[in-house]
């Protein structure tokens, strides 16, 4: 079921908006069916262990917000509301974490008294800027997002550093996008508490000269990078503690039709690994008494 | 003369190889008048101080591969010869540093007896193979070279490992990039020590549509990165213990004829450290006596 070596296999396949990407190479799409029997499950043991390194950041719960570890370790940032990795290179974040829970949903935080504004954590060599965005055609689009957290004022404050921010197509922001940030929301209803990891892909494809190319434009006097597409992985904790189940999205940073049903996006974790230099699955299995096989096969 | 804000500026303008580059608009030159003049040297109060914490890599000497700091502190990796960054999203270095002196460039190490080869310290998904690179078109580009490091077979046969390696223009690696490294080797004579970090960039170009895009190709199945450019940072301990300068270059990852000069390559440091993500100047400037004035003024 999944290549070994380079071979990049979407298991569940990428949406309709993302066939361009299929049919130009370099992407190798599997059958669509049975989706969902795909999402691997990982056993935990009981109450899995909390390494006393890990970071607490959020005062909601006990829990560590990355309690199934860091994707890398480049970088770090610790916010009220996520932990993150800024990539200085590309001005955007390579991944940002958060953990939602019913405690973290609710709550009087308003997004009304939040404005987007510069991580001066970061050097102003590497920072991104309002002014980057202006003008560019591209929406700020949240990576933690700011309805995740209205737990706190600071925590939503907190989510509208561009550091947690990438640009975002307008149309797939307001519309796909915001539809699987909330189903993610909606997953803590049968959930104990579910982890999401979101960050930014720049995916090669095939060009006239047969050969495979990385292209992404660059925005502003800063040249914030624009992702090709972006990745969504959620770590879910069954709610009677015995296992945790993966779910991986990557959609193309452009308009998607809400036609297209969200588990069309579906990918095995593998691609997200291969493609973004991150490393979620031994992280996760270091944590749980799941083997291998238990990520692979449901 | 520098400017502040986003503007990326070549105080020395690069060669006429790059002009393509130049006149396709993200990028601009100032006057070419007085090259070496604008060689930013940073005065060192007496013996500069190694911190502890600082590694030791090279057994030719006492001091630490890099003492004046690391330009990021990404997957850092430590070897014989040079210490290094490690991107697993292009699957090659983001930067490499090491240190040339008389005693380094000496002995019987022979790269007859080496053999490009995975780094397996890598993840299995992160890492470049000897097979990405077959018929490629491009050469396994030495970050580190191997002609710095005679002093030791071990030393020579660990600037092999593919981590330390970016695909690169073949003319460009056996002419060209070639004189650079006979260049920095030439150096020792006249410096206490030759520090040199090495490392990729993915400059953006305008395209017809009037913005600006990072393109580059990827080869074999995993996707190593074809950097568009790459650097080499020279911090040069004066003779007399006084002082430390900075000789920055960028080059294309094309052919360059032997005929154009290597100071055409020269760029302020401030140019690749705003390109490259990474920060070379505050370390710096944290182990010597000199302020910020004396980088911008001879």
């Amino acid at each position: 079921m999944w290549r070994t070596g380079a071979t990049l296999v979407f298991g569940a396949g990428l949406g309709a908006a993302a066939s361009r990407l299929l049919s130009a190479g370099g992407w190798r799409e599997e059958g669509g069916a049975g989706l969902m029997s795909r999402v691997p499950v990982i056993p935990v043991p009981g109450v899995p262990t909390v390494q006393a390194s890990e970071l607490q950041v959020s005062p909601v719960s006990s829990g560590a917000v990355m309690k199934y570890g860091f994707p890398s370790l480049s970088n770090i940032k610790t916010r009220e509301s996520y932990v993150t990795s800024y990539d200085p290179r590309t001005r955007t974040a390579s991944w940002v974490i958060e953990r939602l829970n019913p405690a973290s949903l609710s709550g009087l935080s308003d997004r009304k008294y939040c404005e987007f504004k510069e991580d001066d954590s970061v050097h102003v060599f590497h920072r991104a800027t309002n002014a980057d965005y202006k003008g560019s055609g591209f929406d700020r689009g949240h990576l933690a997002a700011a309805a995740n957290h209205k737990w706190s004022q600071k925590a939503m404050d907190d989510t509208f550093y561009l550091s947690n921010v990438a640009p975002q197509n307008p149309h797939l922001n307001q519309n796909t996008w915001n539809n699987l940030e909330k189903l993610c929301r909606s997953l803590t209803k049968h959930y104990l508490n579910v982890y999401v990891c979101t960050g930014p892909l720049y995916l090669p494809r095939q060009e006239a000269d047969g050969k495979l190319y990385v292209r992404y434009q660059v925005i502003g006097r800063n040249h914030v990078a624009v992702p090709t597409h972006f990745f969504k992985v959620l770590i879910l904790e069954q709610a009677d503690g015995k296992g945790v189940e993966l779910r991986s999205y990557v959609l193309p940073n452009e308009p998607i039709s809400e036609q297209v049903p969200l588990e069309r996006f579906l990918v095995p974790i593998e691609t997200i690994e291969r493609t973004s230099g991150l490393l979620f699955v031994p992280n996760i299995m270091k944590r749980t008494a799941g083997g291998v096989r238990a990520i692979a096969d449901r």
